[in-house]
């Protein structure tokens, strides 16, 4: 069975923190793992444009209804229609996960994380106990495959 | 983006449905459809089978937290540790549904999905207002994707 | 230990079955009974203004984020924010429940309250195998309390 | 309407944050505000029993499907079956929080507060940006009540 990594982030972060996203997304496709997501923009677009660019498979779980809302690089758009409860799904769902960069949506997932005892790597994410920095995308998809 | 549709129906079935499901499984992954379900045995482990012979994507929303529940033609298996709340996700995530057979369980998804508008296909499910029945495995696919 | 009833039902639905949610709400109340429903209008209302107007305890879990949506008789009402998926959480919070009249939403709630063995009195509803069948308010009470 | 407050906390803290919690529903109650908790053990418990002793009104969102696990001094336990997706619901149904200590699942409820714009008031919890810190279970309730 494929290994299911999470990717979580902001939706509005700097260019390095999309720039490391599209790395961890391109990394993770090339080892054939199945990437979890939010499914929106920022982190989660270009996590999915990495992967997408790599024939990466790219599950977008959608806080909303409608399908439409999903990035353009998102293989599988699961429209929850639970608003931010779909975190905890993102979360269960993944083996492990990379945190790159984000606000409070990030921090409630890698709580919920935490809180399951999963695997959390961050890059340049909230200084949480629990979470294991990494300084590069590679180092990143090196640690959560660990 | 290739079009999502959900297969409902129940864990414990006669042999004659999980044919069909088996066979509408593999009618759609030839179309090349994603296809979401609730990830356990019976109608959901057939569809799978289906799906997975022919190359088709399966994705398995399951009610556990736990992956290991999941059946074993399940290409993505996602555990939402949600409980039955998930029927609501299976049902919001496709487009359109095809319910074989099932009990209260698959009730409760035709009845989520006539109330958010959705088109759903019966072949030998609950008589309820708004399903349309189908008489083999390809009407019902050829109905789902009218 | 106070016991807890759903009380389930449509937003749009003729007077007579409002005049029955009312006394089932007026009826429960007096016996010192929590109501749960879904807080929005038409049955779930009239049941809330029955037991409001007797001193009832009702608890209102709304599918949306914006409490304003309750109907003005609900005395606890909660936003879930999670859609219909909140249908499951009225159920799951019942120890046994009344359906009066409804479409799809209230038949979803059948469908999820029998999948879980819970007793289900029907007033003017849907016919699933399972639901109790009641002539009257009083009958309805009285059958799903014994 | 009557307000509706949500208590957050560990189930395992220091005898000062269950005193501090216990305060918190004593002074709620007795302003005849509403208390919404995850009706379990610890600080959950303490609020609730503070409530309980001031006739005050509580609910309780657990996790699991059975009412059982509620602590004794929850005057309404909503059993969501829902794992730690009811997080969500306890944010969602408060207009404002008060957290007291707590680990990772405390901080996810904080940051889903935070995440819609929420009043969140601090007692010896997560120190988060955004999260406003208090003396004293009564500058506690004055806050979260401003």
């Amino acid at each position: 069975m494929q290994k299911i990594i999470g990717v979580i982030g902001g939706s509005f972060v700097e260019q390095k923190y999309l720039d490391l996203a599209f790395e961890v997304g391109r990394l993770l496709a090339q080892k054939d793992i199945i990437i979890v997501c939010g499914g929106l923009g920022g982190v989660m677009e270009a996590v999915c444009k990495g992967a997408s660019e790599n024939d990466g498979l790219t599950v977008g779980l959608l806080p909303a209804s409608d399908i439409k809302m999903a990035n353009p690089y998102v293989k599988i758009p699961l429209a929850t229609g639970m608003g931010s409860a779909r975190n905890k799904i993102i979360v269960e769902s993944s083996q492990a996960l990379i945190a790159i960069a984000g606000a409070y949506g990030t921090l409630s997932e890698i709580a919920l994380a935490l809180d399951t005892g999963k695997k959390v790597i961050g890059l340049g994410t909230w200084d949480i106990p629990g979470v294991i920095k990494a300084g590069s995308a590679k180092e990143a998809v090196n640690l959560v495959l660990e």
